[in-house]
């Protein structure tokens, strides 16, 4: 590493050792964007004002995980799927990334006053298929309506509980040297698919959102690696770059990864390209980064392909114990470049 | 009764038999509000597409409730609360009237681009407050953010889970011809304080929120009472009114209502005879209505009234045989009138 890029890093650490404020003076799109502004937002304001260590997934007793997710994704529909299977799948993911069966979900609405009656139909078929398909029971919900305009259609809430699998302990502290770095699929799908449906380019792709139900694939994974599975995310909002900077650093570990191993398909790099993304950063809604000790990497992995829906998984990568915190990417050209947090938001309202 | 009562009164009882059907061909404010179009929209399209008998609080396993509410109230602040602690403490409330101790909360925030910092902290320091008077963690929450204009500052969901308590089993069918009607607390006071702080109307009148954790009281109710207390409500959206409507329904009673004996405040009834409305129709978000068998009525009675906050709980009214289904109201002139589900929704955006 030349001295400007270690001087680099450096500046990057010791911004990173200062304890996160907020000092935005308003809420911005970025802060819902999944990125730094967002981790200013929990880390900086949420969590300490609520006493919690992190506003993320939270395992609460005797066993048992609940998470909550709100759902605003524009458009309503979009190839792939639409939220009402989003907003089930995303509850249900959470769950299962914590090592959590999905049990039982609550749904909560916020309507659009003149939102349909066939949109809201099609949306509420939609969650009790994607729940019937996820093997969970919507067990209770709510409804709210507020006037036209204050709301684009439908926001949905859903939360997910869930019964903690014995056969792991998943950690976002747990990674170590060594450990080998899956992705269970294709990457990218869901970001490109929402943008393309906005129609805000002109790019004839066909891109289908990744929209499923991961606890399948946490349970293959459960059952090839047991304990040496350290830890699993779904790479939802800032994509498998900040899944992997959010566990580096919570491990104060460093993740290399490999940039020619990323599973990407064929209208996504294209489409990445001419948006001049990088499709590490964008969105998946059924897409998971497992983090495997190296003796189980391999099982974990064929395991995980056997899944419906995985067949592209891959091992991308590999942790490092320096620089901790940092995650650094291998180009196809042999270089090497710092894959920070997502900054800004290239994509608002995605999920 | 006379005859043309009695007509009446067949007429609403052969409309009810009717399973409801969801025919609106979109969504109106109405459907909002917690009466016959809520009822409709829950009972004719929610949830006969998930599958549920009905999407009200829900027992889900191994003696624990799931319950989700969405707060949309206008505006955010109000004289004795805010949009914080209203999803602290609506949550919480569902669960006590299950009969569940509230255990822990997930806290969902959908935030308007450009909402205030200062305004934000405020509501998450409200959300810590509630929840510690209540006695419950916030564990774990998400945000998303949307375009000015896409939403009124915040929606707030919050999701509680709960501990069924053994000391009863509180059932909406249980109701018997004899069981005592007892509410909590003074009337009326969350709606009129709400329509107050939107301004829309020249009144003087200083009325406060009733905004309260109600586990103490159901807690004090299920140690007075045991199994003979048959079933607890909030009086939420619909009032007292409709808590009264649903229960007699599920139960295939009728009650009846002592309209003088309904513990109002001078304010409150004051400002709903100025604005034309009936005050057990208002909503309230820190009182409940409680069915208790006659023999445990005035201990349970007794209980209440020694709980902080509760100390105007009154007995109102008396379960009754006929007719099925209907609450009737006894004037202070000695007349009765049909006290039905609310109509249209003359308070949108209560909570």
């Amino acid at each position: 590493m030349s001295t400007r890029e270690q001087e680099a890093l450096e500046l990057i650490e010791r911004v990173r050792a200062q304890p996160p404020r907020f000092r935005d003076p308003q809420v911005t799109m970025a802060h819902g964007a999944g990125g730094k502004a967002t981790w200013t937002l929990i880390e900086g304001l949420l969590a300490p004002a609520l006493g919690l260590e992190t506003l993320a997934d939270a395992a609460v007793l005797d066993g048992l995980a609940l998470t909550t997710d709100s759902f605003v994704v524009k458009p309503l529909r979009f190839p792939g799927g639409s939220i009402g299977d989003l907003a089930v799948n995303g509850t249900v993911n959470d769950l299962a990334v914590t090592g959590a069966r999905p049990l039982a979900l609550t749904l909560s609405l916020v309507l659009e006053e003149g939102l349909s009656a066939d949109e809201l139909r099609f949306e509420i078929d939609a969650v009790a298929a994607a729940a019937d398909v996820a093997g969970v029971r919507v067990v209770g919900g709510d409804t709210k309506v507020v006037e036209r305009g204050r709301c684009d259609g439908m926001y949905v809430t859903t939360t997910g509980l869930g019964r903690l699998d014995e056969r792991g302990r998943l950690d976002p502290t747990a990674l170590r040297p060594g450990d080998r770095i899956l992705v269970s699929g294709h990457v990218g799908e869901h970001g490109v698919a929402i943008m393309l449906a906005r129609g805000e380019f002109e790019l004839a792709a066909e891109v289908r959102s990744d929209t499923r139900p991961l606890w399948a694939a946490v349970d293959a994974l459960l059952e090839a690696a047991g304990p040496m599975l350290r830890c699993v995310r779904d790479a939802t909002r800032g994509g498998v770059a900040s899944v992997l900077n959010e566990l580096a650093r919570a491990s104060g570990v460093a993740a290399l990864v490999r940039e020619a191993a990323v599973p990407i398909a064929a209208p996504v790099v294209g489409a990445c390209e001419i948006l001049g993304i990088d499709p590490l950063y964008v969105a998946n809604e059924g897409v998971l980064v497992a983090f495997v000790a190296p003796e189980a990497a391999e099982k974990a992995l064929a395991a995980l392909r056997d899944v419906p829906g995985c067949e592209h998984a891959a091992e991308i990568g590999v942790v490092k114990s320096e620089p901790p915190g940092l995650v650094l990417v291998e180009t196809a050209f042999g270089g090497r470049r710092v894959m920070d947090m997502l900054v800004g938001d290239p994509l608002p309202r995605i999920c």
